[in-house]
């Protein structure tokens, strides 16, 4: 475990090789940070019994770490395993006037390499709190933090943010200055976005419970 | 390759079992379907020289195939290869009085099995079909349709529905009832939703063609 800073550009790899022209890749690390920073839950992978397995988890970040909720993983993951962990923000569809060229805006980050269960305490609370922190900026300060009994029965993995890739795709369709333009159709984007709503309380919550200001603040603002 | 009508409940494997008393799992085949057709992008995992590859790419899908774009994973799948399906819709945040307590409420489905390249022209088209529809309905019959040179040019993979299984979370948080709900701490869930937003026309596009009625009335509706 190091926490040594990590090159701005992201390694050439046979995995993050970007092999397709149509898809715009990149290796540029702040980008990768942007995309995995604009999301809360990833998809991780891992290989079972010869298998792939794609389970949706929760995810916080360092700059050298990705810290990954792995309870619903951790049947798979008996010690180091090879795993990949995916963040994909789907911005809309792309109509064109052909279907050959219809597609999707996205941006999309991937993350290669070997994940290791967090065993350290202190860097368990670490890990945790950044997993918090992403998902809900100042719900750490404000929730009750976990107990030692509570951080034991956590399983929280750690992946090196070494190893990656992004693709996106944004703007209109390929064939507006082909022969298909011609055809008279209508072609753009339809756009696709996430919110937040307004905080729903616990019905068990007793009256006169304020939404803290640090939840409230996000109604009706932009995710993704 | 067949069309036999599949059972309504999910068959119980080594890969659908649910394991986890949180998560709620079900076999139930409509709520499965369900979860599909409120999506239109997956992430496939596949095994690429011993370690999993997760892509996202768009879906469709009739009563007994899920048919995947696969060109984003085409070097990956020489043949007949294990897959795993995985579609995620993030419904909110769950807030707890504790940190250990905080989750996510979501709809999640996964398949298994195994993806065969489809060859057969028409079938070929037929799932084209689906996949344009499920993302866009009214667009198959809007937009060219592809030629036999554009069919032979898209890679598309089949996947049986047969072995699947569903996950979800819905509701408040689970700690109203215990020692933490003393705390005076505000506890709920802050939800998120997606939604289609204006159609934006290509900046190619001559000036007079109206967006066609079936997606501009998709403009402002919920996604997911």
């Amino acid at each position: 475990m190091t926490s040594e800073p990590l090159p701005p550009a992201l390694p050439v790899t046979d995995r993050t090789r970007h092999r397709r022209l149509r898809e715009q890749g990149s290796l540029d690390r702040a980008e990768l940070e942007a995309i995995l920073d604009a999301g809360f839950v990833c998809h991780l992978g891992v290989v079972l019994d010869g298998r792939p397995v794609v389970v949706p988890t929760v995810y916080g970040r360092d700059e050298r770490w990705l810290y990954l909720h792995g309870s619903v993983a951790s049947r798979s993951l008996a010690g180091d395993t090879p795993v990949c962990v995916t963040v994909t923000h789907v911005d809309g569809l792309v109509l064109a006037r052909s279907v050959f060229e219809h597609g999707v805006n996205y941006r999309s980050a991937m993350v290669h390499g070997t994940a290791r269960k967090v065993t350290d305490p202190e860097e368990k609370l670490a890990g945790l709190r950044l997993l918090t922190e992403h998902a809900t900026p100042g719900q750490w300060a404000y929730a009750r933090q976990p107990s030692r009994k509570e951080l034991a029965a956590t399983t929280l993995l750690a992946l090196s943010l070494e190893e990656a890739s992004v693709k996106t795709r944004s703007g209109a369709p390929d064939d507006g200055d082909g022969p298909d333009a011609g055809l008279g159709l209508w072609a753009g984007v339809l756009p696709l976005a996430a919110a937040w709503g307004e905080p729903a309380a616990d019905p068990a919550l007793p009256a006169g419970i304020a939404v803290p200001e640090h939840i409230a603040r996000r109604a009706g603002t932009r995710h993704g």
